[in-house]
């Protein structure tokens, strides 16, 4: 995506965005928190419906409000240095990651102990793919970026695949969950949903504020003039070299 | 996103990619049309199920299909004149707009002859919201860049928004369609879905297609060294204008 001149809308409104993005992201973790909470009798480690309702939570936590964040250190810590900043990245990725496995164990104990069959649901296709292509994701991004395994060139191969993929996977996460949410609400309240009770609604409205942390990321991911400046020392002496094109900026996840 | 250079990956990729969004594309919208035909009764205009029918062929083959391909236009015909890309653009959304209406009449109509309240479901939120953006982006893509309405300043200022807006419904449309997926499995077939069954396995793999539509078109659009190349003579005429910042290149939508 291309951006504006700096000098039309400019850095002062990034502030702004990451503050937005920061409020939709912990209003739905909370929402989760509270549907499973409140109107699903809470949480335990049992496999009962208890222990399914941690699936939720852990998902929307880890897949998407940290995962999100983990996208976005790159223009919040604008003027740290490259390496400290890929470290946090990874880090936050391994949080998104561990607490997604604890997600995952939550609905397949649940599923073992109710005798439902696994993996048969669309959402459990797209959920198990967005989790399985994380995972290699963030592997090959400890290999290629964060230790120094990867040549030079196939460092400067990989870092737009990186890239298009990282967001890709931002966006089937939150896919996933309005997919959950979706089979949740009609598995539990078919026959009342379409008299828009209160727990439907609060369950629409955490699907449109998932998709809303998902868009506010991906424009402050996207848009040119929020991009890390490149750092010439570093550049020198890092992976991110100028490409061969002529004229071009060196590539900044 | 950045590219590679032209010289690593190049030019020589993109009729596959394209071609592979044509079979994508064409194969969601026929393996729509078994599912709503063969699986689900066929055809009808009449308030019965059989008028629902035509809901999700519409919606796949207008704000999936036509929606992706007037997207790519801008890759495919690299070479032709901005103005009648322009106008290719703007009709194929325009046959999107209109079969997509089609199929929200459908919708409407089945609900009222059924006596199922309107909009309380994250699909009819999310599916709702992306038409009225969608419907909006189109009138003013129109005013700002097929007619000589809007300043050369406005357009410079909108045009990535508009880039990064068409690209984000056609995610919409795609999660939309995945939540419809959902709901329809859930509302005919809850009972066998988790026993594979050929019509919960077949809407799945329609569900993947669609994902797999939107990511290939989606990383065609990305890709820095798919982009249209800048006609100089061309951008003196139009509003594709130089920005202010150095050595940037114009953008294209």
């Amino acid at each position: 995506m291309e951006g504006m001149p700096v000098s039309m809308g400019g850095l002062r409104t990034l502030p702004w965005y990451v503050a937005g993005s920061q409020v939709l992201g912990v209003a739905s973790v909370v929402i989760t928190g509270v549907w499973m909470g409140h109107y699903r009798g809470g949480y335990a480690w049992d496999g009962s419906t208890q222990e399914f309702n941690v699936h939720p939570l852990c998902m929307v936590l880890g897949l998407v409000f940290l995962y999100g964040d983990a996208v976005l250190v790159y223009r919040v810590f604008r003027n740290e240095s490259k390496r400290s900043v890929k470290i946090l990245h990874a880090l936050l990725h391994m949080m998104a990651l561990i607490i997604s496995i604890v997600g995952l164990v939550a609905v397949f104990d649940f599923h073992s102990a109710a005798k439902i069959p696994h993996m048969y649901s669309l959402h459990s296709w797209c959920g198990m793919l967005t989790f399985v292509l994380f995972f290699i994701q963030w592997l090959l991004g400890l290999g290629f970026f964060l230790f120094p395994w990867a040549s030079a060139q196939l460092r400067s191969w990989y870092l737009p695949l990186h890239v298009f993929f990282g967001l890709l996977l931002l966006v089937m996460a939150v896919g996933s969950c309005l997919l959950g949410i979706t089979e949740k609400l009609l598995f539990n309240i078919m026959e009342t949903y379409s008299r828009f009770t209160g727990e439907g609604v609060l369950a629409n409205i955490l699907g449109l504020l998932l998709v809303s942390f998902g868009v506010v990321v991906g424009y402050v991911v996207t848009r040119d003039d929020f991009r890390r400046p490149p750092n010439p020392e570093e550049e020198a002496l890092s992976v991110h070299f100028k490409t061969l094109s002529e004229g071009e900026i060196p590539s900044s996840p």
